[in-house]
């Protein structure tokens, strides 16, 4: 269907060039890939994570999801389950609580086993001037993103390399955590910080056989991102200018990536940062591609100007 | 079967972690991926470039290989077209010259047609302490990799911007690109070159309807590069001990992970370099990792040196 | 004098090459070039922190040191003071505490005014495997490190602000930043917040006259660092090879680069992060530069193998 | 004086924040600094080379400066040894072949020894749609950037090595040479090789006492840089919104960065890339910088919309 946006019901702008770069969003990995497989995913009933679930357990996972909306999580895994045949679990839990994953984790231990599958994908943002961030919000979006990454991995770290057994993380970071970014200051710092955990733990805990990996997603429409980043609808058709394939990302792109970096597939690929945006960034930050506003005759005309330089 | 090394005959070390990564070859794209579309790539006929051939081949493209050996791309056109029933064709070429090029997509254009998917994969490299590097031979890989992969792009690129149609590209670059590294300047040089190339072209180009990506390996036991940076065989058992993952590549890793990027899954993966190195950089290179020879023990002794200091 | 490991009463190991890399650490910039100028520096009463007291206070600055042990801070704005015949100032606080940084910024505000340079240099750090780091100990880093940099910045910026003054702003953070690195994971976590932090607000807060740099050390003596990093002395002796210029790194060599980065001879420079690190990051990471072993014999060997490869 | 740009006579654009970046361009070094040193400087009787010459010239250094237009080496050399009382020397000399470079070096070493330091700045760029870049275009760029670049490296290196005798490199790069640029794509192709060659000869000849740095500048008006990049004097004026400093930068400020990274201060850094361009890059990339025109009564509208979202 037509690509709305969430608040204007208006179609998001696209690019001419857009028409050249169809998003597919069927699943990509052969029937059967995750057969036996066991996933957790934080905030894995809403967005990025809800599609994941789905694609994980078309494709034989049996699914566990994280969240603190009890509601949500059972709507999710009650239509993901029923839709594709395979079990999915749920659980309410906070990130922020070092006990309350440990209780999860225990009682997933009892009731699933230990997942073969972590992704990290739970996360809080919202734009705002950093002279109107309080030190409270700040350390409220580094207590989900960063932390909660954090002591989720550790937890269930700590569990695998007790049992011997090896699992494959995946955290989802943003395209910005790199650059920084203003008006996201406080996400663009948590971010940065589950990339870094990523890389170390890549370096540190592949002798017990496990592997790490991230995705720094550009903008996907999900009613939890946009609502809290472009609350007018506005902003996006206006940033489409500097996403290099002339439209923004759909879920099921990011859900194919994901599956890959998360299958046997990828056994090779350990602490890379994969970044899914267009070519939105870095390429699009080069200082003369803002050139491409110039048109052929007055390229023409530039030519000839710059041949007629003579020395420095 | 077991993976031996070429000089030695005999199986390259892996660590025992490498049990937790297995390599898992075969093709994990859907069937019929590739119908319809055309692909070109250099350095077809061996290694890296042959097995991802025979993968869009097997997934429905025509393939159109070239490279300087004749005998070579005869032979590995024949065989793959036998194994894929998908028709292969082939050009004698030399990257260096841009007049043969220009004869090749000429060729290639009433034969074929213009390609849908281009792989800039031919490369030459060997080890050498720089002082023993003239300016010849530097320039000699400067010609083949990075001039190589430009004369390729911007001719055909012309023609497909001519003609109004869409494309993709991937290149192979190598995982020191980024870092640099010594004892083989000249290849590090063209390498990070061909992915500014990239970068650059993913953010100039994608209005005229292409994608431009990277794939930077670490060690793939290939005999092209393997006689050429481990030509007694040794070195990379010693190398492996820097990737995180226990063992090298294979080359079924590395066709899969191409044939996604070129395939419209990853319509909005762009001006991407993603490294298919095992976590060998950039993770393995923090300075305390190298502490993972530290034995359990010794670490109860380091925790209570360090709780016993105080201050600063 | 002699370098010295604090532990071992011993000189640490230097390789034959540091002979050309002698370490100048007296201060290079013009005499009074913070005349006029206040400093604010966080854990400015030990190590590099003090290093930096030094020197700007040496070349003209006003210094307001903060951190939690009020002895330490007493004797080094003493001592300082002294050696300068500038006036240092000094608070007792401790980052974590946003309260306690409202009432130091209030004091230091009718005291002293606010300050044209901020130095968020205070951190916490230790070694450990990631299986021994429980929740509590990587929230305790993340506290210091990253939000306590995250709180400084936000109160003392937001009153900047208010009063139209412009400021620079340095953050030390660590080389392995970037890479991540084993066994010190909270701290590889929090640095590279600190470095989103300095490149988002670098973007942001320019328009407010506010620039944003880092510098991120490799190993330089301390004894805050070696404490925790190299408790028995032995470690930096083998990391050595790591380091191209083949030596650790001086105070003074720190306090150069920072009081170039925090005057303005560097109006210029916003948003960077420069490693001071004797090339140990990224250069040294490149696969091949493990063949500096090879002997001069032996590359004849080599060569003469390489040549007679036929092909690929 | 005021700011003019070379084409229109105007005075560039400034966004008001550029007042609290004022660009201080007197020598920041010590008097004396580089005494009894010789310098070799490419391109250095133009724009930002001149600047360094002059620069090093009289803080005490024998400049040897290299380029192709005999008349302007002649006229350079004069007006810096005449302003600085050091002598300066000149070879004509163009960087693409390595056989003059053999002779200015045989030359150089009979009439003054061997560099001190080495600066490879020699440039050549222009602005052009990439359909628009022949072969022979894209190659001449690369020949005298990168290929000349390195031929410069590994025959001074080479005799440096046969002497025993350290220096210290310096190659000026390009902000986008990371990012990649649309429209200058030979010239991001190039300086990213070039950034290559300095991180690996970083870590590989630092056993031989050398060190390898980069500068990256962003905008410097310079009348070889702004007559091929901006002929008719306009985009620059549009670009400074990408600048978060709000102005482009003095010939000045690079010289002060220049000769720190090539004085003994800086024996520590080391195979470092950095870049001076006021923040432009990577930290104006952030996607949602973009919303710096949000006014503040807007931002009072959206934050209360974003409070009252409900869930995700
Ligand atoms: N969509 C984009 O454009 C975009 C771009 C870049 C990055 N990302 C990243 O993609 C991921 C998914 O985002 P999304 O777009 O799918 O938005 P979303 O639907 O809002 O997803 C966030 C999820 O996190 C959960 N969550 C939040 N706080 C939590 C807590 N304290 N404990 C446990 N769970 C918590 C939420 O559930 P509850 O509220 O019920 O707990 C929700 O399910 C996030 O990491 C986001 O940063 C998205
Ligand atoms: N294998 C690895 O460990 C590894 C690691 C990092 C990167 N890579 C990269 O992967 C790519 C493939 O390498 P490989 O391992 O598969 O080695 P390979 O078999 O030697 O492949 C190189 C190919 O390039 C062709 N070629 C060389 N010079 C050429 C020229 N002037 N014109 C046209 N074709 C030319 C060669 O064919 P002819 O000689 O017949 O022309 C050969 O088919 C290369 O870009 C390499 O740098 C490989
Ligand atoms: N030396 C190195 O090799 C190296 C390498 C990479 C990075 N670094 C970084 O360089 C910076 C300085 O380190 P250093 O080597 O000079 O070690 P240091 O002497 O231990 O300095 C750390 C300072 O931070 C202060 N501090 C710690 N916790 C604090 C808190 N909660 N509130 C306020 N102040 C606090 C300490 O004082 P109190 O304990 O009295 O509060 C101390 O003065 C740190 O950011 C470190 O991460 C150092
Ligand atoms: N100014 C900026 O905004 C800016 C921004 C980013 C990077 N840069 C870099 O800064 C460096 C200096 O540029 P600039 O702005 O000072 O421009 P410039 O005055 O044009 O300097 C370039 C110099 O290179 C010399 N040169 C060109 N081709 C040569 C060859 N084949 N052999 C020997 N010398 C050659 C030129 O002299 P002849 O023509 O007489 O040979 C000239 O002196 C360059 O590397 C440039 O890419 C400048």
């Amino acid at each position: 269907g037509l690509h709305r946006s969430i608040w204007t019901g208006q179609p998001l702008k696209k690019l001419e060039q857009a028409k050249f770069f169809p998003p597919v969003q069927t699943p990509m990995l052969p029937e059967g890939t995750f057969n036996n497989k066991l996933a957790f995913i934080t905030g894995g009933a809403t967005g990025l994570g809800k599609g994941l679930a789905q694609n994980l357990s078309q494709l034989g996972a049996k699914v566990v999801i994280a969240s603190r909306s009890l509601e949500r999580l059972q709507e999710t895994a009650e239509e993901v389950s029923k839709a594709t045949g395979n079990e999915v679990g749920h659980y309410r839990l906070d990130v922020r609580d070092p006990e309350a994953i440990k209780e999860v984790f225990d009682q997933m231990e009892s009731q699933y086993g230990l997942p073969d599958i972590v992704v990290n994908n739970a996360a809080g943002n919202f734009i705002t001037p950093a002279e109107r961030l309080s030190a409270n919000a700040f350390t409220t979006v580094i207590n989900i993103v960063l932390n909660g990454t954090a002591y989720i991995t550790l937890d269930v770290g700590k569990r695998l390399i007790k049992a011997g057994k090896g699992a494959t993380f995946l955290a989802v970071s943003a395209d910005y955590a790199d650059s920084g970014s203003g008006f996201v200051l406080h996400s663009a710092c948590a971010k940065a910080g589950v990339e870094a955990l990523t890389r170390s733990l890549a370096a540190e805990w592949a002798r017990y056989g496990m592997r790490f990996n991230v995705i720094a997603p550009g903008p996907i429409e999900t009613k939890g991102a946009f609502s809290r980043l472009d609350p007018t609808g506005q902003f996006m058709s206006r940033f489409i200018g500097k996403i290099p394939v002339g439209r923004i990302g759909e879920v099921g792109e990011f859900t194919n990536l994901a599956s890959y970096l998360l299958s046997d597939y990828a056994s090779w690929v350990n602490g890379q940062i994969v970044r899914l945006n267009g070519g939105e960034y870095p390429c699009s930050s080069g200082m003369f591609t803002g050139l491409s506003e110039v048109t052929n005759e007055q390229w023409d005309a530039l030519q000839a100007m710059i041949k007629t330089v003579k020395g420095s």
